[in-house]
């Protein structure tokens, strides 16, 4: 552990280096796989069209019969078939043939392109045609959008829905991405009692795990509720070594003030096999994480507010990149400080809470214990150590919640 | 139906103000309640903290009986009760008692006070004290947070992960919430064949359902997939019909082009009881919106990447203001435009499929028929009727898929 705690851009560098995306595969159902990610390369079996196929209603023809015709000269087609998409033509277009045919359905073998309905004439039952169609006009070819063997999605890939939309064109129903994140959650404290349980006198709820649970499902990961633990070290211990069984991550909050029941650091600096740090956050509360059988776990404060600032700052990124979420699909705005904020004074350190009225980013106060403040804001803003002032109107990127 | 079709900013307009937000209210457990919209008022049942705590770890004590303590002329206090968090006292603090506490513990009777440990020392099992305690001290007072009977949300609140937490600290377990809006999703063609089935010869995946099934998911709604439905007049309006009956908007797409099957233009406008529109989208293909017993109908091309425009366009902004969430919300961010765009000549009008590369935005070619791709592009671009040319470096708002 360090002896001085490190900044929160040191923190979060550190909580960012130890963390690796969780490799688990699954399977779903196309259905499931909105902004998931994909766990293998999708080839392409078939071609996209799978026929050639008329972009226009009209009739399939061949262009060379078409040579010569005029509106004084008009040519004249016997209509050998009607086709509709979906449908096939069992028949051979020869010369001075065509089939009637609608959008999308499959060419019939002989015809090489299709004339809209619009240029043509009917007289005597047979097609008039008054000027020549071109070669392969209003004809989409087989695989013009993908071909067959071609790579369409790499393993990694972001599942947005044209993503699944030229999945689903392959015919494929279901895919291989990566499982979500497993993110135990833990609350510490004696006093805490289960949200929906009668308060006995000296109990608070146990705010904590909805707002962190929140947080975790709001990034791409799973929340694995492990509800409260009380201040007995052993039961701390053997708690948040069943978590680190079954997650990828543990998150514990509370107990991390020095007292005489506050056991919390001790057992994380002995449960951590390598260097755990502390990180200085708001008001002298810190967040620390160490990482234990291979996997990080974090404490915070147990202060609400507290907890959630921790939450945001060292673990929205590592939840991201746990999940692989690529960096855009952030959600943030731009939007214009309304006064001049200097952060020397701001006692929750980096972190500012905001509130967004039109395009500009109104200061929350906050105290760092409470939360009926800070829900009120709508996202926040994380300032690199350096920034000591944020001059009025100047654009920041807010973090929506 | 307008014999000129309108803009799609006219368009936006029409649909955008034919659009009410769904008001059924259903009940929640406060873990499925993130980024729902809240259907009642909360007002608090209790204060938080809803007892003096303890701020830190030290000792209670009557702030009075150490007047005049001095390093030289030490005070002496008789340790009467210890006291953690989640405890209670039954003790009571009379002149020169004190009681030992941890943070978040309830203050005990007689106190008013708590010096922290490191002031304090020990001498024959009594406490003394150095210097005096200033009245409330290390006391958070019971309500400072939330005072019992206040309005802490308001019915429409965005539940974000700290509204979340306000109302878990009340012990709130559930929540009424605004129902998704139920939206059908229809695909209409005789070609089409479910994903997961075996081509017949002629026939292609209904890719579309998927698509606008994502994007509904993505914007705050729930798909209702009504499956493919073929080219028989009397069958896509009973469909139609039956959808209506369960849904709050329905969207079909494909036979909005004129053809010798394609009745979609004439079942719509059979269907609509007020004024309907065709909204022109890119290379003539467009949107149509009816409203029938009460509810919209968005009819679309068939084509995968015409029926994602339209769905970008046309169908998001209602769903948005559907499912009432607020506009900050919207999953966009800004970008440069890598060039220079001249929307006289995009196909697909004021809708640009753009890949982002660090600060900037790339433009993806498109023809308006294929997926593959738009399937590459990270968001898409707006532009206002008005706007002609974006020049490189332009910044611009681009809302991700």
């Amino acid at each position: 552990m360090f002896e001085v705690p490190p900044s929160y851009n040191e923190a979060d560098s550190y909580v960012y280096a130890s963390i690796k995306p969780v490799l688990r595969i699954e399977a779903a159902g196309l259905d499931e796989c909105l902004h998931r990610i994909l766990a293998e390369d999708i080839v392409s079996l078939k071609n996209t069209p799978p026929f050639n196929r008329a972009t226009m209603d009209g009739y399939a023809i061949r262009a060379k019969d078409t040579v010569g015709a005029a509106a004084d000269s008009p040519k004249a087609f016997e209509i050998i078939d009607y086709l509709y998409a979906g449908g096939v033509s069992k028949k051979y277009i020869s010369e001075n043939e065509c089939i009637h045919i609608t959008t999308g359905a499959k060419i019939p073998d002989g015809a090489d392109s299709v004339v809209v309905a619009e240029k043509t004439g009917i007289e005597n039952g047979r097609l008039c045609l008054y000027e020549p169609v071109n070669y392969g006009e209003n004809i989409e070819a087989e695989g013009r959008d993908i071909k067959k063997g071609r790579v369409l999605l790499k393993q990694g890939a972001f599942l947005t829905p044209a993503k699944i939309g030229v999945v689903a064109a392959q015919g494929i129903s279901h895919l291989k991405i990566f499982e979500k994140p497993k993110i135990a959650i833990i609350s510490n404290g004696e006093e805490l009692a289960e949200v929906g349980e009668i308060l006995k006198d000296g109990q608070i709820y146990d705010v904590n795990s909805y707002i962190v649970g929140s947080i975790v499902k709001d990034n791409g990961c799973l929340p694995l509720k492990f509800g409260i633990v009380g201040d007995n070290p052993q039961q701390i211990k053997s708690v948040i070594e069943e978590a680190l069984k079954v997650s990828d991550f543990v998150f514990i909050s509370g107990g991390s003030s020095k007292g005489d029941k506050d056991y919390m650091s001790e057992i994380l600096q002995k449960l951590g096999k390598v260097p755990a740090f502390k990180a200085k956050a708001a008001n002298g509360k810190s967040g620390m994480l160490i990482i234990a059988e291979g996997k990080p776990v974090l404490g915070t404060p147990g202060f609400p507010s507290s907890c959630l600032i921790n939450a945001c700052v060292l673990l929205v990124p590592a939840l991201r990149k746990m999940a692989q979420i690529p960096s855009i699909y952030n959600m943030s705005i731009t939007a214009k400080m309304s006064e001049k904020i200097d952060f020397s004074k701001n006692i929750t350190g980096r972190f500012l809470a905001v509130k967004i009225e039109g395009e500009r980013a109104f200061p929350i106060e906050n105290d760092n214990k409470g939360l009926a403040n800070i829900a009120k804001a709508d996202g926040y803003i994380l300032l690199n150590d350096e920034t000591a002032v944020i001059e009025e109107g100047t654009a920041v990127s807010v973090n929506l919640f």
